[in-house]
């Protein structure tokens, strides 16, 4: 284990998130709040610990082996929400740290499930705060750190594999920072454009720029209480937000292709085709189940199931209507896109299209063997061949997610809210959606959970965010015995 | 495909079918029942079928290779399910046949999910061939005639791989239809053991064996409207059904090593140390939340969590307390459990322990992986080498489980019944238990649900029971593309 390199790590971080807490800072002071000293407070914290942590000595021959990046990464995020959640006490926004603790990684995680209970209440910093954790957390922070400062080293590789999301990681660019700046790039581009189109359709800048936020994210907190249901008046924002949302849950590499022109390789990406089709299937289905059952005009039925679709798709978690109130079928369908999530490599959660794209292809494989025992045949994604062990750890990967979501289902299941309630919470946190079902659905809030259910949820939301791997590593007992 | 040798099989089974319709004939005359009609109709119907069948012409030559054994043994269980649909039919019994075929396919599979509304007001041997079904499908039908006819040729290997369950296929003795006789001698044995048991316990002849033959088959169809809540006053008749079921869950070739003294090899034997500790673990949990939530005495908390933990786990599905109103925590176990089922090469259902097992040991070798990225380990099971292409079968069978437990799960939800009820009537069909949760639970039935539903759900019990390949090799469209 490299220590100092993990040290290194969190100083990096913590430098990003102090320069983070400026922003808040402002807003603060812009709105003549007087929460701005706590921002400030917990900024120079941030600032004062990360720089000592990044200036601690360390050997140039330090190399950074792919644990030391899980780890890192792992203890980094931790770090990054534990600090977060200070604002939220010191303002008395959030009284309770464990509390402020959840809302936070639910923030960085782009999560968007929240404990508090009257929104519109608080003070607008510190909703400010909560919408830009989710921008932050979104593309990823390292990869931030990276974009700003390219010259992290030759581990540096190790950190962005281990916080961006995808069965395979493949870089746009030869230079790894160059990369970083291309995502961060489109990633601002986009947040820019949509807090112009909000601004334009009639919102204020404080509810375009926030909403632009966790839009972009897939993140779901909302500065207004009733969510996106506030502007259910405004059709022009619903169906921004449902532009870009759908946008954010592409893979931004892809988005990067289209930038380029390049159209071929836009095409052929096979997990943008499944992922359009299933959200155009998830639509129809449901727009026909709620037009049946509910008696709703055809015209609302189409835009509730296709706001609500692709917001639970890519992770996001904004409302416009009570789904929790919406027939079985609906919600049963809505419940298996909370576990599919969106496209690799962008900032949505889930499994990823990609992965379940992976075990339809091997499935059909296998089916085909039993025909043609003798016969070989090799996957290929996107034309290219897949390599056995990205199948082999795709399949690892649902089972960690399987394991992780029935034990959180198990241990939320004692607060005896109801099994529907138990296991769309876990699979919420852990998919990074936001909203569950039942009393625990778009229109309520996880504050009614036991302290013990809000950090093993907490925990949920870090393992997905981050894909398991660096949680399961920092977790796992042989770890730290032969290090 | 080889056509000749599908249409043996199935031949052979309507043969056995035929005969298994001997006894609730010989109930009804006993009984002075004029459904006695019915079940000679059938029986003639199947035996002359299965004769006409068993003898076109064939070839020496003709080899049968996996595919076939799929397809015969996919096909045979759907005849076999058609034709013992017809004298629930025909006796008026269950008039509609798309019901009748659900509580015969639920019988074959050793499911136990029911249509019947009034059990007790049927003919005793209308209940008699119910419970019957369960117990020719608990040990395997193909099973049954490999015992009795051994010289089937040299494919009759595919048929029992196809039929018996398990990650890991092996023979107890160099020969196939010995391997047979042994595991119906055993199954036999403890049937009668269990008849005998219940008979001095104080129940009648006609109950005593009709219970022993659900419980062996791990199956639950009771005679009983209350299921064995009829007997709670009689707690002889608890604890034996416990004993049986935990043993029907054990592999059978572990308890043939237990018979020949072969202590070592039981105890080394993982999945039944597993079995055995979740099993326990189980209990204690829920005893715990019962003692806690309900205010039940200890006493009673204790047995009832027994009982329900492993007629449950066994995927028996028998009842002695409406589970389905048990607190949330108790409810999510038992989900679980459900998922999970008992023993390979048991008459159980579920994906399995052993297979938990697998991809447990695969998740910590992916895990040690990342700290020693260069050692490469082999997994071992029962102190023997795991071959790759089992675990890579193993997790294609997860995903194959899943994604139709999921699309069940989807059709089901359209009844508009409740997310609890769709998600737990597909997984109790598919992991052959039979009572679901909520107004599908164990004091309720299936009766409520539509037909498509019904049918969707007997193809479900029916892919469980086979362990999915024979029904998708079947469904596969490219099974018949290129033959």
């Amino acid at each position: 284990m490299n220590f100092r390199l993990i040290n290194k790590v969190v100083g990096y971080i913590l430098l990003v998130e102090a320069g983070g807490l400026v922003m808040p800072l402002l807003a603060s002071v812009y709105f003549k709040e007087d929460t701005w000293l706590s921002f400030a407070l917990v900024a120079a914290l941030c600032a004062v610990l990360g720089f000592v942590l990044s200036r601690l000595p360390s050997s140039p021959k330090d190399l950074m082996q792919g644990r030391d990046g899980y780890i890192a990464v792992a203890v980094a995020w931790l770090g990054m929400s534990a600090f977060g959640a200070i604002p939220y006490v010191v303002s008395r926004a959030i009284p309770r740290y464990v509390d402020a603790f959840f809302e936070t990684v639910s923030g960085f995680t782009t999560t968007g499930a929240s404990i508090l209970t009257d929104i519109e209440s608080l003070p607008k910093g510190v909703l400010f705060w909560r919408a830009e954790t989710q921008w932050m957390g979104g593309m990823g922070i390292l990869v931030m750190f990276l974009a700003l400062m390219p010259k992290l080293g030759s581990g540096s590789v190790h950190l962005m594999r281990a916080e961006s999301p995808g069965p395979i990681k493949s870089k746009l660019v030869p230079k790894l920072g160059d990369t970083a700046k291309i995502l961060y790039a489109i990633y601002i581009g986009l947040t820019a454009a949509e807090t112009l189109a909000l601004r334009l359709a009639g919102l204020g800048w404080y509810e375009s720029v926030t909403h632009a936020f966790t839009t972009m994210a897939t993140g779901g907190f909302s500065v207004k209480g009733a969510s996106i249901a506030a502007y259910s008046s405004n059709p022009a924002v619903i169906w921004i937000i449902i532009v870009f949302t759908f946008f954010a849950g592409v893979n931004f590499s892809v988005l990067y292709a289209a930038l380029l022109g390049n159209w071929r390789q836009v095409w052929r990406n096979q997990e943008l085709r499944l992922y359009t089709c299933l959200i155009a299937g998830a639509i129809l289905l449901i727009c026909l189940d709620l037009f049946v059952q509910t008696g709703e005009r055809m015209g609302d039925s189409f835009t509730d199931a296709t706001f609500q679709v692709i917001t639970i798709m890519t992770t996001t978690g904004y409302a416009t209507r009570d789904f929790a109130l919406w027939p079985t079928f609906s919600r049963v369908l809505l419940v298996v896109l909370m576990f599919i999530g969106a496209s690799a490599g962008s900032t949505a959660g889930g499994i990823k299209v990609s992965r379940l794209l992976i075990h339809v292809k091997n499935l059909r494989r296998d089916l085909g063997r039993v025909i043609h025992p003798k016969h070989i045949s090799v996957l290929t994604m996107d034309g290219e061949r897949l390599d056995e062990g990205v199948v082999a750890s795709t399949h690892s990967f649902l089972v960690a997610y399987l394991l992780v979501t029935v034990a959180g289902m198990i241990i939320v299941g004692w607060d005896n809210l109801g099994f529907e309630e138990s296991f769309t919470a876990s699979l919420t946190c852990i998919s990074n959606v936001g909203p569950a079902m039942g009393v625990l659905g778009p229109t309520s809030n996880f504050s009614i959970l036991s302290g013990l259910s809000k950090v093993v949820l907490s925990l949920e939301m870090l393992m997905g965010r981050l894909e398991l791997l660096p949680l399961l590593v920092l977790l796992n007992p042989g770890t730290w015995r032969d290090r």
